[in-house]
């Protein structure tokens, strides 16, 4: 854990800010952690903080495609925070049933940890909005899974397969991701349902 | 230019989806420029897109510190969309005076391009905020450049001197920073002004 300078500023809680300050310093780790999916030119695999920024991009340039009604302010404040927990139980592919087993737990206990550095009321918060993406039980939650299961799809096409080829990911497999891409925003299921049709057309996609 | 696939899904406006398409595969380019300044654990540099999703992060981490009324969901947006123009103009090291002079014709006309990548109204909306950023009369803008500038006093201080000790910056090159960051908010800058005063004594700074 890296501590904080400390904090001498008037007018403010230091103890406070030296929390909120802890936990800045130590999500800086997340840029460190990789996925398996490459950039979409292909040079490098991507980190979980600059997909995160991407898909809080994403969520907003498609936000159109949310249930109406769907707070795309909440959706973002959920996409920045919702792989913070990987810093500590690293990057799960979501092909691997095995890895995915113990994912759950090992989540929650890195989400302990990781949220508790800041002060009570935001780590209360954060810890709220994570958990309430993983049950993806509200609009916002839903449609904040779908921009996240869509984009490594994107990246897969535009690298001619990417980790479908790499890991013979199979086109059963895929449909799993999409009907929670449909479930999210049932437009963009569609267009996800057309781009691995047209993936399986290519031979990005293994049979079964 | 990366093309989208072309869309065949029902129930949307093809021409508009592609657009959107076309503009969030352009901007995974963003994971590939890179800024000065390291990590906080001084293992590599760091790219914009990362930075600027560490930066969404921190705006409401650091919420409470923004003039009463700021809305930090526009802060993050703005944030989220701030560095997209480097994708064409490039990192700019802010305390290279010969670079920053050309800086903001280049990042307007990379703005041109970009931003119109997208549907005529989201091209008008993600581009005013980008102008509403640069011109910083909003308090929205104020914080989100003052956060902007906090990131990599906190990385430079934690790499020891990181980018200050390798281009011999100046205390009083610095110093400009923290205005920026006390003009958006008052609690961050006091902050940060205490944390370069610490910074010189470490010997991270140099004279001038």
């Amino acid at each position: 854990m890296t501590e904080p300078a400390p904090v001498f500023a008037g007018g403010v809680d230091h103890e406070r800010l030296t929390s909120q300050l802890r936990f800045v310093l130590e999500t800086d780790k997340l840029k460190r952690i990789l996925r398996r999916n490459m950039l979409v030119d292909g040079s490098r695999r991507e980190n979980d903080a600059e997909h995160s920024w991407h898909l809080a991009l994403a969520a907003r340039v498609f936000a159109e495609y949310a249930p109406q009604g769907t707070d795309i302010d909440r959706v973002v404040e959920m996409l920045v925070l919702h792989d913070i927990v990987e810093i500590d139980a690293g990057d799960t592919f979501i092909f691997d049933t095995r890895e995915t087993g113990s994912q759950a737990d090992r989540e929650r206990t890195a989400a302990d940890r990781i949220f508790a550095l800041l002060p009570e009321d935001q780590a209360r918060h954060t810890r709220a909005l994570w958990d309430e993406f993983e049950a993806r039980t509200t609009p916002e939650a839903r449609f904040a899974k779908a921009v996240d299961r869509l984009a490594p799809m994107l990246a897969n096409w535009h690298t001619e397969g990417g980790t479908w080829v790499r890991h013979n990911v199979t086109r059963r497999q895929v449909a799993d991701k999409v009907k929670i891409i449909a479930d999210g925003s049932p437009a963009l299921g569609s267009y996800a349902e057309a781009l691995i049709e047209d993936a399986e057309r290519r031979g990005y996609l293994a049979a079964g």
